[in-house]
């Protein structure tokens, strides 16, 4: 991390920035209001840094020993770019302000009819964007896999429709990826795409995803330490996009007979999250539940824990859904779920670093 | 498991506990506004059943293969006595009840003076219940190990002004116990007796605990699964004693770097607990957390999942205190988790079993 | 799964996979020496089997309601196929056979001298496998990510070397993939593709490693339950190709002061996967461990359980590697492990499946 | 911690307990071959150190902040003392010497007869130590609790039975306890007293036991960490009895579908304990399996991995037993498992700080 002087020069600036790639690392520019940071993007293993302190206009210059900083608070503290938390919009929504926000809809789309149904009536519940897998991982080989499971075709209809649902009912509209051959495409149809907890771990798809420029929903994996799951945000931040929407959606459960549903979530990870970077948490109560009895205490806890928002699946008829039904509310069930929610947050206020 | 029929005779009733004592067990018998139901406490697996059949005024005998039953929803709902909450008076508070219930005080009893001291800014910040630590189970020999630590006498005076702080500020007190050798002399001085997390699995020491006909704070281990808890539960209410007040205070968690809390607060057991048993359950978010700056968001998280109430370790001055001051909230800090916590009540109603 | 009667012919079989071909699946048609039989790779609930059921020369056609099944011993068993254990040759090596299989080599390939001298030394060690890390999945972006994380060219320079010490010092050679956009170009280099642990769940990377037709080794995540492990391993084989080598690694550690070894090595695991399918399952006690003096006890331990192999991480001078040098062994100390083991496997005999 | 000079003199040493103990700690006092080194017992936290530091005779006087210290190797180092392991010799057998060490018996005596034919058939099968449980812990209040679940009477008496067994056969035997109250009648019998996994955090029983100057047979909590577990060990040996057998007997599995075993034994945990203390450890195979079909490759890879022996149940006839008859072996199998387990260690060598 190189500290500039309050009164360095953009020479100066891009003087230190070129020096930053002969060592094959990228720079990440913070202007602040009274001094740049220059945040180092690779291995600094190797980077001179006591060179670097004698360059013009160069007021510190130290390794950073964190395997994530440019998401964190304390390196935004530096420049006083970031101390603030930060909102994410998308169309009209604003995710990480003062209302919490509600994604909603089906575990997977199933057909035009089935997602035009469903997104019309999470709309009037009051959810704020709308939801629908389209490639979905599964555990099996032998299980349903989506729509995007079959033919390029197929999978760019059901794209489509996504899209004109969210234009239909003026919603923004979010689905996962699950591969890197799918990066383009959806990018093309959706606002917000999703990496799920199982690609959490795929370095190389959150770099090509991060490149798209568009809002990023990040699950935790189930096994993922708070650490891991920041370090490996910092990848997509690396690229130079900051819209990254962090969700928590259950870690490992003690076991059969111990647990009492699919996951547990990890509530303390909302707050303790928070504290640690200025990007927006959110809560998927219905993955970690596993049954639609509890969805609507864990999406309560989830928003009294400070998260900036709920992602919840929801189906018009959940017995006959193809994937999940076991976990999917109804619209009803969510209105009631939304409209507590509300008071919640107004109770506890806006405290996304209560500290 | 004995269902009588609706006319069933006391005579009748009383033969077949009888019968029951006969094979060694003891008879737990429900008597429901429209029929008696009795639960066999023991090993049900040499029982004959058929036996127990055909005996006068019974209407059905067999096996009930659950490690829990007394304290389940389904078996009370079988005599309509227990379909309601159990509420559990002490003194004037309810727990339980349509209020959240705020137990507070010290982590470890130090001197009269500290304790009269947090017991009366407790109180004032809108505490119900006194809690403060006598005889501290440490991991450590090498750690201070309470003022029960010491002599029987000194043990006796920390109870004494534990009672006294208690009759002063008008609140019920809690203390733990941590070995069969303490059960005599805290129940002569407390409201409530605390069996902590460690000893959740000493099945000895529940059984003598709840002889003494007192509410007993029954702390979940921090590797129990909820079907372990609720079955060791099951030994206090096989002695007929059924206040017990469960509570939730974290499980193992991911471990090094994967958890910024000294636990995970697993708040998805409290509404799946609430659905399989008509016993209250409570939240300790401050041996969750560790960390005293997670303790308003978890305890907003608790009450919102649907906890009856909180035990909240509060020191007036925490960076002084001998045990645990890491995780103690001031007073001022407790009201505003208790004023708040109130509105999330509110919002979300009283619905224990929202099922 | 339908079995054929045992005098059907080839043109009913042919029959039934294009009837099963209608409904979007594909068959895997086992053909054993008394009966055909034929898994259907895919989403099977849809399929009609009643209808397959009358078709000529089906003798039996029914849903499998397994995760897993092209890889079990219990459907292996049905067309008597694979109901031996299944033996991996690379090159000259057998893996799953009689001997055990040592893989060793750098954790980070660094140099193509640095290489070619721990090749040469594990292989007088008497290793069988020459492994070596280029493209290095890392839980910080500002760690060294491997000579794969430079350019195209400075990877194939580092695949290169790899082949080249591989063929100078007559081992088979294996390295990681990470992401989809390095499989053709590794496949190119090496004798078997390593898919790590942060990758075990991205199906998409899995199909197009195993199209490759090159033997896996595929390493268990570390919050992976065994079911899930096979389920996904389902994925390669459903892609025709059986030479897959099972890995495990360690498991998620109790946490902080709980654990004093980076993760747990789960050696129950061995055993257990191996008494569920034919294909042969080895142990990396190096990450499981993190540490260099526990490599010998759990080498020994992981033999003893019914390992097939080890995978261990060996540099000349570990204080100096770039990576991971805290738990890499020695050449002489390889040497002891190897020793010690082959004794082991000696006395426990050969027993993959010794139920 | 205090060094004492090496020509410190008795009556000096005399006078630094007199003062340890007006701090109301106790001493533990290590006279080695070159000096003597004083162990504080307690909460060192109000002791002045430096007060201690000018004593006459003193050379080091200092605070040592580690949970365990009495039973660790670096301390045991300082008095040259305890640098060897700690062999413990019960009758004939030596646990922690050069062979390994075989405990086998029935998880329930069920009945004289039941044990004798048990213990004729594990003597002949190779067994050193004869295991019999009395006293069963069990999750549910409707199990059978073992005959000590009765009256007083029938205890003694299948204490009896168990003295008998072991003097007829010529086995040291051990069982467990589960209470305060089994503690005086149980170490009239037993030559080893078992501390059960569920009982390892009760602080009041350790002290207790350790008391009766029996060597302890203390069993690894399945949620405890390995410093806990060492920690907790240190209140036994605080008590000044050193003879405690360690056991790994499994962890938390990652649960349903995740394991395929009751629980996954932790076998990096054997070396690695080891490394930091000087008592031996011995590995329960059987209950970490909890499957009959795991036990002989669990026993070898313990071994394997540095045990100094192993606790197997067994039964002549595992369908029938009244307790956990799905993970006992038969005699003829434990004769399979022992001389194997006994070639693994010839193997491996007798290695238990093999770092």
């Amino acid at each position: 991390m190189i500290i500039m002087q309050s009164d360095a020069t953009k020479e100066q600036i891009d003087a230190v920035v070129t020096e930053i790639k002969k060592y094959g690392l990228r720079a990440d520019v913070s202007r602040g209001a009274f001094r740049t940071v220059i945040g180092l993007v690779g291995d600094e293993s190797k980077v001179p840094f006591d060179r670097f302190a004698i360059l013009p206009g160069v007021k510190e210059a130290r390794m950073v020993e964190t395997p994530y900083k440019l998401i964190s608070r304390e390196y935004a503290k530096l420049s006083e770019e970031e101390s603030e938390d930060r909102v994410i919009k998308v169309g009209n929504v604003e995710i990480g302000g003062d209302e919490p926000v509600f994604m909603a809809g089906p575990c997977a789309v199933e057909s035009k009819a089935q997602l035009f149904k469903i997104a019309e009536r999470v709309k009037k519940a009051g959810a704020n964007v709308l939801r629908g897998g389209i490639f979905k991982p599964r555990t099996s080989v032998h299980s349903f896999q989506g729509l995007g499971g079959g033919s390029q075709e197929e999978a760019r209809e059901a794209l489509s429709w996504l899209r004109k649902a969210g234009d239909n009912f003026e919603m923004p509209v979010v689905t996962e990826i699950r591969g890197e051959g799918q990066v383009d495409m959806v990018a093309e149809y959706v606002d917000i795409i999703q990496i799920g907890a199982r690609n959490m771990y795929d370095q190389d798809l959150l770099t090509q995803v991060a490149r798209k420029r568009k809002p990023i929903l990040y699950k935790r994996h189930f096994g993922a330490g708070i650490e891991e799951f920041l370090s490996f945000t910092e990848y997509m931040v690396a690229e130079d996009n900051k819209d990254i929407i962090l969700c928590e959606r259950g870690i490992l459960p003690l076991g059969k007979g111990r647990s009492y549903s699919r996951y547990t979530l990890d509530l303390t990870a909302v707050p303790a999250i928070q504290k640690e970077t200025y990007l927006p948490i959110i809560v998927d109560p219905s993955h970690a539940a596993g049954r639609r009895d509890l969805v609507f205490s864990l999406s309560c806890a989830g928003i009294a824990a400070g998260a900036c928002g709920l992602l919840i699946e929801v189906h018009h008829n959940p017995v006959e859904a193809l994937v999940d039904g076991q976990q999917m509310i109804t619209p009803d069930e969510l209105a009631d779920v939304i409209s507590t929610c509300r008071k919640i947050r107004k109770a506890i206020g806006h405290r996304r670093n209560n500290g």
